[in-house]
């Protein structure tokens, strides 16, 4: 998505830790008019499957999950990162590891806002070492719903979550992918 | 809002502690028709004032505001929750206190989205006892900006959130009020 790089290449800013600043446009401070070329592109990029609900988490996830939905005309669930008082049996649960952040945590999805009749569209922001997106994955997998795809803003082709989901036969799509980054230079995979 | 009322007597469910669960279209799984409505009345409601900038705080509220920043075709910037790795000397922060969740916060907002230049419309999904909102209103006024007023989704007018803040002269809309709630009754503020 040519809009997207432009816009990574003149305002994104690398960080140490592999992190990779776009806050200016995309996950602090929202474009909106970007948020919505993204929506379209996701449903051009999916227009092949039927999608019953968007699945995404919270928080940086959500805005981009909403605006999608407009064009997919489906309602959006978010999974919550655990709270402890929040525990209940109707929960689908799944753990998940942050690298960047260095931290386990869990994400809980109602179970009655997912179910096997569903054919659910994962989306999100980033997709680096892909732990919070194989949450979501299994979330899916145990409601027993069918998995349509998923759909990323970002993805980091140089970090291992990518690779590991394609293998999985799962129609990943990502808006862009970075090679690889430097404090001097942003690489697009072609 | 005539929609949301009907919406919340159809589906809400008053809990323990003063809890309003109406996760199944507001604030969880999210119904993006009603996400559009509200967007459409908050213009309605905030029309004779400029906006800038729309200023929201993680995690439920974002998706209600970058859906309403379509309708005044200006950014959104959301506040994050405090995290120990992101301290720095170029962020506005300040002290949240959540009597539903028993928790002290800090929430921070990039110096460099936020300036004098602007007038900020804050979006949120609750009102309660405003302590949330407030902070949002302390990060405006940090930051030079001028203050074009608050939207909120649903307000528990019995909590003092609402009273405090209009006695501030602040422009407050709630698109409805709970002026009370019990298990078997939820009443609106005419």
């Amino acid at each position: 998505m040519q809009l997207l790089k432009d816009r990574i290449l003149a305002e994104g800013k690398v960080m140490p830790g592999n992190i990779l600043n776009v806050s200016s446009f995309l996950n602090q401070q929202v474009d909106i008019n970007l948020y919505n070329e993204i929506g379209k592109e996701f449903l051009q990029r999916f227009n092949s499957v039927p999608v019953t609900r968007i699945l995404t988490i919270e928080a940086s996830g959500i805005g981009i999950a909403c605006v999608t939905a407009q064009y997919f005309n489906v309602p959006v669930v978010f999974a919550r990162k655990f709270r402890a008082k929040n525990i209940d049996s109707n929960l689908y649960l799944a753990n998940v590891t942050s690298y960047t952040h260095g931290i386990n945590y869990t994400i809980s999805v109602p179970k009655q806002y997912l179910n096997e009749s569903d054919s659910v569209l994962l989306i999100d922001d980033f997709l680096a070492n892909g732990c919070a997106m194989e949450g979501l994955i299994n979330i899916v997998h145990e409601s027993g719903a069918k998995l349509a795809g998923a759909g990323v803003v970002i993805e980091k082709g140089f970090q291992g979550g990518g690779k590991r989901i394609r293998q999985q036969n799962i129609r990943l799509k990502s808006l862009v992918i970075i090679e690889s980054m430097d404090d001097n230079n942003i690489v697009f995979r072609q």
